[in-house]
């Protein structure tokens, strides 16, 4: 029953983050006008984005610097321990070494206030005095709300209507933080009439809440959007993550040969795998990397690499991305933070690569392993982070039967002390798994035309 | 917006509890056999207890070591920060330097767990299969939950009806963690049929729960019974948190003028305050030592020294105590853990001597105090914590009036994540606050007898 943290002092936050694309042969593609089909400008984006944010969008800077203000509020948690998972590598009996990195320790309860307090630091820098967003199972939302409380700016919040009423503490929790909470898909935007009228998905999608949030953005005055995954700059804001574990398996005098992360829209998964990756692509080392997304929504493993919208509405560019379409409906599952149609489209391109590995778990095994985690590590995982778990528990297994020792790094992207329902589902016998059937996936794909000629 | 944290490294753990009995001139009255009226033996305790918790309890020793295994279990999340509040100090415009022990980053989200596992420990090691507790908001039961399941113990929690009923997460989490949770008053031991026969406190009290599970304890064989607050071993475990901040405060080069910590059966109080308390007993300092209590259960600064039962049923020894008597009935705040209605017996003898100043708090004033925490620190804080917050905000004002600074050091006993409703009610103006008239007390402390002749 030891356990063993591995610390930094808060001088080893890191001074900049890291963006993969400067160190990627072939760069993803770019998104795309979607009137023009032509790739799009930075002016473009300018209606949503702060210029900051669309600079970083677009960068292929290697290192770009953390500003100074932001690095002292990543001080209220940063760094995050380090910690060898010493009592689960017991329960399995595997010669494995497990270690993941406790980005549930944040006082909003995960790594999403890594590019919230950025995001929202980026646009007071601007003049922005109001924001949207959207939120599945409102990590995101809460991130975002304490950090524009911080720097004075409003927030509207699109909140995914089923986890609006699966997660109810997550609404309070950005109401104490002054956000304004809507369930999507809403009556306020005609993106949600739209979905409502037609009478499908009354329990919402990331998809649409975006779409909501976007409309809200583009008509409101001193208005701007934000995104807490997906695209290029979140990506970048979380590398944080993976650049701190660097530094903390040099005090544990190891290093990973496996990476691994739950995979929704890739914020989590990019910002504990990024900083790895890169000796793979710079120095020919072989980490291998994982993702895990949820059986029910497994874009990356069974979905298709095309040009698809972000949204449902079709509001956003065009981007590169594995997908299962636009209007896919993913089902009702607790994790989320997971339930959303496409990857961002470096995460696309690094699989197009054959850079990165993906699996997909059902939802029944990711409640087993985050049970056995809280068994034996303590903290009860987000249902998000239980499917790192669940790859990591597979991971190890193989490891004893090869019986061969490795070192296997995850992220906890968060706790779960706000979905003790679904766990509550589990334990009572009462949850189910649902798992794409081979004819399902087919006439998802089969439906999902190119959008470009 | 700036942050500061004291972080120690896990050698900085300490190796030693600080037990406070050894330097009080006046050494807290014995407990009484309630048949006797005599002082109680060791064995008269045998029944309920693991020899060398029982050894604890009477020792006068001032240091007692902490068994390594205890202490690699710390590390699972200690040592705590101790943060500088910067955020805080800036919304209340005072020159007073506000610090927190954040005891909230626990896995289960509070200090109890300080307890549980060195109670869960010393139970192990002395043979014992399956133990028994009641708990208030939840926060003890979790903390025991997880430190059994550690231990391969079984365990029961007997939940306060209210709490059953306002915080179901904690429910979920102890069932995550194995335990049986029952709630109280139940119709499974005498003591819950008495009282539920009589029609009275439908609601249930921690003495209440407290009866429920000693009785049961006792008549089940290979089980003993733990209490997570009011005994003096409790108190002496709970003293890793001041230590802690005592070598923070090295750190910061600062000193505490004031140390506050919010009070139900005195953990978390003595925990953060007794450390500090010494150098007033032993170097002549005059640091301020503040409880803050519920205005709805204030028996600290309204209660009435007596020997009364730690319980409803009357099954404890007789404690020296301020007391509301052992049948009061408290109303249904949100703060489960302080509707207890009496103090343990080494607090009760330093407030007769004057040693530490006591406050009570309406709860309308401890909600604004937990969201200004939130809104400048991150954290929510737990409705128990709110209480200390709301005395560190009324000193700080102090401060800010009389033009004078000084070092405020208060004791984050837990996050509020599982407690939203009662954030959404407060944030509903739904709240109300439950004020005892002095006609209240007066006719509580009438019905009052001595126990003793």
């Amino acid at each position: 029953m030891a356990t063993k943290k591995f610390l930094l002092s808060e001088n080893d936050i890191p001074e900049s983050w890291y963006n993969i694309v400067a160190d990627m042969t072939n760069k993803p593609l770019p998104p795309l006008h979607p009137g023009t089909k032509e790739p799009i400008k930075a002016e473009d984006l300018e209606a949503i984005f702060p210029k900051a944010i669309i600079e970083q969008e677009m960068s292929t800077d290697r290192w770009i610097g953390i500003p100074e203000e932001v690095r002292e509020l990543y001080k209220i948690w940063r760094p995050t321990p380090l910690v060898r998972a010493y009592g689960l590598e017991k329960a399995l009996d595997t010669p494995a070494r497990i270690y993941f990195k406790n980005e549930g320790l944040s006082p909003v309860g995960s790594h999403k206030l890594n590019s919230a307090l950025a995001q929202a630091y980026y646009n007071k820098m601007e003049g922005v005095t109001h924001l949207t967003t959207e939120t599945g199972a409102g990590q995101w939302g809460t991130a975002l709300s304490f950090a524009c409380n911080l720097f004075g700016l409003s927030l509207e919040v699109f909140m995914v209507q089923v986890s609006y009423n699966q997660k109810p503490y997550r609404r309070v929790m950005m109401q104490t933080w002054d956000a304004t909470v809507t369930p999507s898909p809403s009556l306020s935007t005609y993106a949600g009439r739209a979905v409502k009228v037609r009478g499908k998905d009354g329990s919402g999608s990331l998809g649409i809440a975006i779409s909501e949030a976007i409309e809200r953005a583009v008509g409101t005055p001193g208005t701007k959007y934000s995104l807490g995954s997906v695209l290029n700059h979140v990506a970048l804001h979380q590398t944080v993550i993976g650049l701190e574990a660097e530094k903390q398996f040099m005090l544990a005098d190891d290093f990973p040969d496996t990476v691994i992360g739950c995979f929704g829209g890739g914020s989590n998964f990019s910002g504990i795998s990024f900083p790895f990756l890169r000796h793979n692509l710079t120095e020919g080392k072989r980490i291998r990397i994982v993702a895990s997304e949820p059986a029910s929504c497994p874009k990356l493993s069974r979905g298709k690499f095309e040009y698809d919208f972000g949204d449902t509405a079709g509001l956003t560019p065009l981007l590169p991305m594995y997908t299962l379409g636009h209007d896919f409906r993913p089902a009702d599952i607790h994790a989320g933070g997971l339930r959303y149609h496409g990857a961002g489209s470096i995460v696309s391109q690094l699989r197009r690569d054959g850079l990165i590995e993906v699996e997909d778990i059902p939802q029944l095994e990711t409640f087993e392993a985050g049970r056995l985690f809280a068994r034996t590590e303590g903290t009860i995982p987000a249902p998000e982070s239980a499917h790192a778990i669940a790859s990591v528990i597979r991971e190890a297994r193989r490891a004893k039967e090869e019986g061969c020792a490795r070192a296997i790094l995850f992220n906890l992207s968060g706790h779960g002390l706000i979905d003790m329902s679904a766990y509550d589902q589990y334990l009572e016998g009462k949850m189910r798994n649902y798992v794409l059937s081979d004819v399902e996936i087919s006439r998802t794909l089969e439906g999902l035309e190119s959008l470009i000629p």
